[in-house]
């Protein structure tokens, strides 16, 4: 009689530059790809693995999780070191462990996290750019924090999604929209290689439209380079015109930072 | 009557993936080369600009310091700007400031600082692949750190010296070596991806052999697996072998810190 098959949970980090991002597509190579061939391998057989976002192309993740059904018996601390072993450095599993079967990575989840990061107002750090959106500032990262508050709650978000989009619904719940400026980036150590300051804009939310966090960072960079004003976010997401909104940051600065379950 | 020539100091960080190295070469991008150009074009006509240190392929810079003879009147603050405006992002001009006329980066150097860092021991970030030497360990850092302080003080350091190097004398001063162990590195911000330590290894000295710094932490790495004693770094040391040591620690994990000038 075969094993079980087991529903595990998987999560991943990945830096995204090289990758057309969490999606299988026609072309490319896709994290999803890469993580269903290491897998495979080890199951003697396709396996589908789910994600629970699409990161887009250069997006890169802190933890994102991802789920999979398994008849394969390895010990979930075996299988990350068996998985890192077959995948490449810029994409590492950071843990698995055994779930209910009716999990799923992206139906289950209740919240996700995303956090995009600007860098601004000096020099920044030859080891930063391909982790955060350069832009020349001054940025009033008060002024964003104040029109980033605008943006909490049950919202119609449509001015904040991609043209070509097909979401049923556009209306989606901000649980938190934080702005903070950190002093410059010490990475990798020792003295920073530059002056910039580091603004983060993190969202907390129920669901994302597709290039949410990024329609939503460029608009308030906007706010911030004092072209548009934190009361104004109130009459664009009333507009439901992503005209209206500014223009969608680069993928390169965004990072999705956790996927929160309720039942866990 | 044309403005008298100043001799300026540049200090540099520059991502070194994706080049030659400082210095200039038959063949491919060089750091040199890049700041160069970008300085001849505000001169109107060839700088030279002499580095330092000739980091190698792959290794990179926190603050190389760099110096050249301007005709230009160009203010500092101005010149900063003016280079990082025509460099790439992954090469960043800190600083600029007129120095006396004898001022000449690589010779009048009392000391340069080199870091090197070793991921062990866990999950290694897939941010931090690109900068730092992942070795599975367990590594000991304890020893690590005291086959370090024998190499401390003047030696003839020909056994870390890469073969085909042609330095006239192999006696240098080492006037500290310090390994750290720290923490998980949580760049770029919020839940560390991944939980490999951090070990690093930290050499300041009157002046460095070719490969000299990856050799010794290639000859430490091997210390702190176990494979070798620290106190057989003093006979190491009175070899003079380069096959008696340890391998040399590939360039990515490699990173100039700082250069010391006396006379400022």
């Amino acid at each position: 009689m075969s094993p079980r098959p087991r529903t595990i949970k998987l999560t991943l980090a990945y830096d995204g530059t090289a990758y057309i991002g969490w999606q299988r597509q026609a072309a490319g190579t896709s994290i999803q790809a890469l993580v269903e061939t290491a897998l495979g391998e080890i199951e003697g057989g396709a396996v589908d693995v789910g994600g629970a976002s699409r990161t887009d192309a250069g997006v890169h993740a802190l933890a994102q999780a991802a789920s999979a059904r398994l008849t394969h018996p390895m010990e979930p601390p075996t299988l990350v070191r068996a998985l890192n072993a077959k995948l490449p450095d810029d994409v590492r599993v950071l843990s698995a462990e055994e779930v209910h079967d009716d999990f799923h990575a992206r139906f289950s989840a209740s919240s996700k996290t995303y956090r995009y990061r600007v860098l601004t107002g000096g020099v920044a750090s030859p080891f930063e750019h391909r982790f955060a959106w350069l832009v020349p500032g001054p940025l009033n990262d008060r002024e964003m924090a104040r029109a980033a508050r605008a943006l909490v709650g049950r919202h119609d978000f449509a001015a904040f999604q991609s043209s070509g989009a097909t979401a049923q619904s556009t209306v989606r719940t901000i649980l938190s929209a934080d702005v903070c400026r950190a002093e410059t980036s010490r990475w990798p150590g020792g003295e920073p290689a530059g002056n910039a300051s580091v603004i983060t804009v993190e969202v907390t939310a129920d669901g994302f439209l597709r290039h949410m966090v990024r329609a939503l960072t460029g608009t308030l960079v906007e706010v911030g380079a004092g072209r548009r004003r934190p009361e104004s976010i109130a009459e664009l997401l009333d507009s439901r015109d992503r005209q209206a909104a500014g223009p969608t940051a680069p993928a390169h600065g965004l990072f999705l930072v956790r996927v929160t379950y309720d039942s866990r």
